[in-house]
């Protein structure tokens, strides 16, 4: 399967906030996250960087 | 691999404009794909949707 954990940019760390994400859709300023399983987050960030063959989804917080 | 495929969306078409994207980078209102290869294209868009298990990653067009 080629899901990927979704991490929160925070300075130089990033925190693991969602995993095994398949869907993500963009709405203005919230970011909707959407698992294998179909079970859902949304945040207020945007994407700032894939690297979809280390499965990673790096996102920042929108101010 | 877990790459995905980059798609201009365009009223309800979606143009294929870039295969086997690795990595991709959000910088203002530029977004640089990066494939497996190495090789790079850069446009003025934003991501509207991914779909990681169909390999699919959505851009529109910034006006």
């Amino acid at each position: 399967m080629c899901e990927a954990h979704a991490y929160l940019s925070r300075g130089d760390q990033e925190e693991l906030i969602f995993e095994n994400v398949d869907r993500v859709d963009l709405q203005n300023e919230c970011i909707v996250l959407e698992n294998i399983f179909g079970q859902r987050k949304m945040l207020k960030a945007k994407i700032k960087e894939l690297a979809l063959v280390d499965h990673k989804i790096i996102l920042e917080e929108v101010e």
